[in-house]
């Protein structure tokens, strides 16, 4: 283990697993202080690029592309998508169907993110068509438009723990929802990973979740 | 004014404005609902890429370019940029000097970014090396790694408000911080603005501070 005390370790995370991410990172990091650490936070088409290109250790991901058969991965803790809106709207409280929900005005993540896909699709099953105001770039700036009361919008859980605009924000109780997607640890198959990178998934399979609830029971206490 | 009902605003501001420009926007569009809103968030590069292209109707911008001297520029909010640290940091609580700081891992924004150039042509005003430890795209993923005491950081006072992971930041008392900036609506000069388009500028004006006030007061409470 020698060696480990200087090594490099990447990682690639999908953005809303920045919620997250840094902190194991942190954590795992004070055992190893002097290792070199490199940590991309991007939308998911940049982490399938980097992956394509072999640029980092490990990635941490949402959604698995169909595309990408020659990757082993590793579930590690759950992923509810919510749909959420101003705190004042007039569907807060409500159970409603994705057809009323559609009439709304939908800010939605930029092309190329997993979770704009995950709402196309599922509009599209329902030969719903989305009403899009905003497309944003992080899930930040979306929480602000929603807190702005400019639409409703669909995030990961864990990013609801997070701003202090998140007191005007609620979820909405719609039909299908929570969507219940997963966090995946990947690399090629077929991938020699080095004895930090090996530390570091078997940190993340044994501790990734508890970094996730420490979040989510801020989420709760905040949205409930 | 009866053309301004079904008019386009289209805005394109700074990362960090997010924190105040949604809800100034969503705030404006109340009076317009039918308006079509466009609103892009990104950083200082792609801004003035934009603005370049004629994109948008207005821009929000921190630092103003020395090389778009065709520009007018209309300041209406101050924008203290800080250095923050995870709250259990050694440092937290006392005086320290640029030198000290420079000792330190540091968390930086992305090239491109304005506040990456600041500190960029500070610390090499003073003959000092920056101990860059991660490069991070958003505020969010840096306050995250500062919460994960991965290093220390600059960023606008603004962007300190959002996260709960904020209850594990504290700001460094470093000599020449807060360096003072200030937030501007910018446009190209001779463009004619829009009905619309001026009435969000004016309205700015006004009320902008007010956006940005909500902001400080949650983050003078939390940090002081």
């Amino acid at each position: 283990f020698r060696g480990m005390k200087r090594g490099r370790l990447r990682i690639a995370v999908n953005s809303t697993a920045k919620y997250f991410a840094p902190l194991a990172l942190g954590k795992f990091s004070k055992q190893y202080p002097e290792i070199e650490l490199g940590l991309k936070i991007s939308n998911r088409e940049t982490i399938l690029r980097r992956i394509d290109q072999n640029l980092d250790d490990l990635y941490i991901l949402g959604q698995i592309p169909t595309t990408h058969v020659d990757l082993e991965v590793i579930p590690f803790a759950p992923n509810p998508l919510v749909i959420i809106a101003n705190k004042q709207h007039k569907l807060v409280g409500k159970r409603i169907t994705l057809a009323r929900l559609a009439q709304e005005p939908f800010i939605m993540r930029e092309e190329g993110s997993g979770i704009r896909s995950t709402i196309e699709k599922l509009f599209s099953k329902h030969q719903l068509t989305i009403n899009e105001r905003l497309s944003l770039e992080t899930n930040e700036a979306i929480k602000h438009c929603v807190a702005g009361d400019l639409g409703v919008a669909c995030v990961s859980g864990h990013a609801l723990d997070v701003d202090s605009s998140d007191s005007h924000i609620a979820k909405l109780e719609v039909d299908g929802f929570p969507i219940q997607k997963q966090w995946n640890i990947v690399y090629p198959s077929g991938k020699t990973l080095s004895v930090l990178a090996r530390e570091f998934l078997q940190f993340l399979q044994e501790h990734g979740e508890t970094f996730i609830s420490l979040n989510m029971q801020n989420t709760l206490s905040k949205t409930a």
